[in-house]
C-alpha cells in the first residue's frame, strides 16, 4: 500500500498520519474553500525524497498537494480525500547568496523574511513581500507567483526566479533555467512553473535574483472622506508619470479591525487611508514625494503629508500588513484579489462599494492600489448561512465587474479552488485548452495537486 | 492545392510566389545556418489572415514558418523546402500608447525603433535594445526574447510582454496575458510564447509595458591592453555592487573593421574597449559613473575617463552597434551568443582567445559584457571549406566551454538551427523531454516551424 510504499523508499521519520497533525495540514487560510482529508503528510528532507514521494503517488495513482506555510488565500494547497501532502517545511536552507552575480539559491520552505534579512547583511535585496511574507516560504511564493506591496515598481516573485529545480509529473528531478544574467535557450519552463501552483512541478530548489539594498523610502500619508476619492489620487499618481515604491490603500472597517486588536489609534482620522513610498534617491526622491502630496491633494484628500517620522511611516505599513489577519478575528473572510487598469481604479472601488451595498454584505477594503490590486474582503458572521449566500453572490459580481473593465480575476493570489470558475469567466474556451494541453504534457499522470486552477471542462 | 486554398481564403494579393523574391525571403542573417526553398511567401494584412493561413497549413499538412524583419541570429526564421513563409511585415501599425496605463499595443510587424520614438514622444520608454533596433520588428523580437544592450539593469524583451494575440497551433485566434499591472491567472502562456521561435503560435498583437522616459546617461570609457583585463573590470563593477544601464566590450577587430568602413578613426588607441553607462539621476549617477572609472582603471585599464562630451560617448555606442554589419563585410560570420555568469567573465574571455589561436580562427569579440553575453564571432573567408571547418570546430569547443563555466548556449539570438545541438548539450535529457511535451501539446500538427528550437531526438 502507499503508506508502505512510502516507508520503505523514504522512511517512517519523513510521514505524519495523525489524524489530528493530518487536519492541520488539510487547508490554507482561504476559509470558504472546500478541503479533504489527506491520507499522510509528508515532511522531506532532501529533492531525493521529494522524487521519491512523486514517483510512490505515480505508481499508487494517488495525488500529491504540496504546501509550504499554509498561508495561501485562495485554496491551492488544500488538500483531497486521501491525497498525500508534501510539506516543505524542513527544506529550509538558504544554500547560496552570491553578492557578484546577486542571486540567492534556496530551499523551498525559507520563509520569505528570513531569505530578505540574509540578504540585507549582504547589502542585497529580494524585492517580492506579499503581506504574508513573516510567515510565507519562497516555495510558496513560487507556486503563487506572489505579489506584495513593492510590485508596483518592482515586480511580482516572476520576475526574480532565475531557475529551479524540481521534481516533474513523471517523477524525474529536473534543473531549469540558469544562473546567468540572461538566456533562451528553450522554452521558459522556469517561468511556466512560476504561478502554477503545484500542478506542473514540485519544486525543490529556487535560484532567485537580487538587487542592491535600496535607499531609505520617504512615505506620503493621505485621508479620504470617500473610497472613491482615494481612487482617483491613484489614477491622479499614475497620470502623473510618478513611480511609487508602494501605494496602498486602507480603509475604515481595516484600520479600526487592526485598532481594536492592536490599540493603534489609526481609524479615528479617516474613511480611507491612502500610503505611497518612493524609494528614489535624493532631492529627486523628495520631488517625487511632495508630487504625490498633490496628486492626493487634487483628488480630494482631507489631509496629505510627507511623513518626516520614520516610525509613524512604519505603524501605517505595520497597520495595513496586520488588516488581513484583524479582519480575520471578526468572522470568516472571503478574499477577493480582482486587478484592474489603473484607469478603473476610482470605478471598480464605486463598484464594489455598491454591490455591498446591494446585497447587505460587509466588506472591507485593502488595496495595493498602485498597481489596480483590489483586495475587497468579505466578511461573515461565523455560521450564518444567509450571509454566506449573499457574499457569495457579492464575490461572483465583484469578479464580473472586475473582467467587464478589462480587469483579471486574479493579481496575485492565483486561481486554486476559488477563482476556477472565475478563469473560466475571464479566458476564452481555445485558452483554457492550451491550459490543458500543457497540464497534461507535464503531468500525464494527473497526480499534481488535480483539481486545481484549471476549471471543469463543460462537455 | 495550398496555393489555390491559400488565394480562396485571404486572396492572391497576400501571396508571393516569384522565385527571386521568394530567395530573398528564405533565411535570416545566420550566414552559417541551412535554409530551404519556400513554396509561398504569404503578407497577411490580418490577424484574420493569419488564422486563415494556418487553417490552411493544418488543412494541406505544409509547415510555416513566421518572419519579422529576418534580422535573426540563429537561422530560426529560416525556410524550410516547401513551406510557407509567413511574413509579419505588412502588420506593422502602432495600435495605441496609454501613458496611464504604461503600455502600449502594436502589431508584430513594427519595427522597434519606430515603437520606441513613437513612446519617446509621450515621455515614455520602451528599453529592450537589441543592435538590431533599426530593423528588427517586435514579433522578431517577441520570438526570440530579444535582448540588447540595456538588459544589464531593465531587462529582456519578455520582462516588457504583458499580454499576446497570436494565432496557436490548432488554428485558433486567442488572447493571452492581460493589460493590468499583474495577473496570475492560470499558467504563463504569454511568457512561453516569448521566446518560442514561432514554434509554439504566431504573433499577431503584442501589449508591452513601458517605463518614463529616463534622464541622459552618463557614459564611461576605458581603454585595455588584452581582452582579460576588460573581462575584469567587469568582474569588478559587479563586485563592487554597481548597476550600469549599459557595458559594453568592443574588441580591436571591431573597431577596425568599423574604422575600415565609416572612418571614425577609433581603433587606434585601444586593443579592447569597455564602454559603461549609468542613468542614475542627479549626484549619485556622477558618482557611480565615477565609481566605474575606478574599476575600469583597478582592472589595469590605460585609459579610463567619463566622457563630458554627449557626441563623443553616441559615437562610441554608435561604433559598437555597427560592428556587426562592419564584420559581415569581411567574409561570413558565425555569430557565438554565449552568456556565463559574471565570475567567470574574463576566464571565458581567456578560452576564446586561446580557442581561436589553437584553431586558427580570426575571432572578434562584442560583448554584453554586465551580463556576462559574449558575442565570439567567427570570421572565415568566403569559399575556403577548411576555414570554415575550423570555424565550427571552434564554435563547438567555445559552447562546450561556456557550459562548464555555468553558463548557457544562448543568451539573447535564441536556439533556431544553429543551437540545437548547444541546447542538447546543456538541457538534460528529461527537461528536453519537458519542451518536446509542450511543443506536442501546443503544436499537434507540427506545423509551426518544425524542425527549429528542439534538438533531434536521439532513439
Amino acid at each position: 500500500m502507499l503508506l508502505d510504499d512510502l516507508r520503505a523508499r523514504i522512511g517512517a521519520d519523513c510521514l505524519v498520519t495523525d489524524r489530528d497533525v493530518l487536519a492541520s495540514y488539510a487547508q490554507d487560510e482561504a476559509e470558504w474553500a472546500p478541503f479533504g482529508q489527506p491520507a499522510v503528510v509528508v515532511r522531506p528532507r532532501t529533492a531525493e525524497d521529494v522524487r521519491a514521494t512523486v514517483q510512490a503517488c505515480i505508481a499508487h495513482g494517488t495525488p500529491v498537494v504540496t504546501r509550504g506555510a499554509g498561508t495561501g488565500l485562495s485554496g491551492g494547497a488544500n488538500a483531497t480525500d486521501g491525497c498525500v501532502i508534501l510539506s516543505t517545511e524542513r527544506m529550509a536552507q538558504i544554500l547560496e547568496i552570491n553578492p557578484l552575480e546577486r542571486l540567492a539559491v534556496v530551499q523551498p520552505g525559507v520563509v520569505n523574511d528570513d531569505l530578505r534579512a540574509a540578504c540585507a547583511e549582504q547589502g542585497l535585496w529580494y524585492p517580492p513581500d506579499p503581506a504574508s511574507s513573516p510567515w510565507s516560504t519562497i516555495g510558496g511564493n513560487v507556486a503563487t507567483n506572489a505579489g506584495g506591496l513593492c510590485c508596483v515598481k518592482y515586480g511580482v516573485t516572476r520576475d526574480y526566479v532565475l531557475g529551479l529545480q524540481a521534481v516533474t509529473g513523471t517523477g524525474e528531478l529536473v534543473r531549469v533555467g540558469r544562473r546567468t544574467a540572461k538566456g533562451v535557450a528553450g522554452y521558459d519552463l522556469t517561468g511556466l512553473l512560476v504561478g502554477s501552483e503545484g500542478t506542473l512541478g514540485i519544486v525543490t530548489e529556487v535560484t532567485v535574483r537580487l538587487r542592491p539594498l535600496r535607499e531609505p523610502e520617504h512615505t506620503i500619508a493621505g485621508h479620504f472622506d470617500s473610497i472613491v476619492d482615494a481612487g482617483r489620487a491613484v489614477e491622479a499618481v499614475a497620470a502623473a508619470g510618478l513611480t511609487p515604491s508602494a501605494l496602498e490603500l486602507v480603509d475604515r472597517h481595516c484600520l479600526k479591525a487592526v485598532d481594536d486588536w492592536k490599540n493603534m489609534g489609526l481609524s479615528v482620522d479617516a474613511n480611507v487611508v491612502l500610503l505611497g513610498r518612493t524609494d528614489t534617491p535624493g532631492a529627486a526622491g523628495i520631488a517625487e514625494a511632495e508630487a504625490m502630496v498633490t496628486c492626493f491633494a487634487s483628488a480630494g484628500a482631507t489631509f496629505a503629508v510627507r511623513s518626516e517620522d520614520p516610525d509613524e511611516a512604519e505603524a501605517l505599513f505595520a497597520a495595513r500588513r496586520l488588516a488581513y489577519p484583524a479582519l480575520e478575528r471578526l468572522g470568516p473572510v472571503l478574499t477577493e484579489d480582482v486587478c484592474v487598469p489603473k484607469a478603473a481604479v476610482p470605478e471598480m472601488l464605486a463598484r464594489i462599494e455598491a454591490i455591498g451595498t446591494r446585497h447587505g454584505v460587509h466588506i472591507a477594503n485593502i488595496a495595493h492600489a498602485g498597481d489596480g490590486n483590489l483586495h475587497p474582503l468579505l466578511i461573515t458572521p461565523p455560521d450564518d448561512a444567509d450571509q454566506r449566500r449573499r457574499a457569495q453572490a457579492a464575490f461572483e459580481e465583484i469578479i464580473a465587474d472586475a473582467i467587464a473593465l478589462g480587469g483579471t480575476v486574479t493579481g496575485e493570489h492565483g486561481v486554486g479552488l476559488l477563482k476556477r470558475h472565475g478563469l473560466a469567466l475571464e479566458q476564452a474556451p481555445a485558452v483554457l485548452a492550451m491550459q490543458r494541453a500543457v497540464k497534461s504534457a507535464l503531468d500525464p499522470h494527473g497526480i499534481l495537486n488535480p483539481g486545481k486552477v484549471l476549471p471543469d471542462e463543460v462537455s
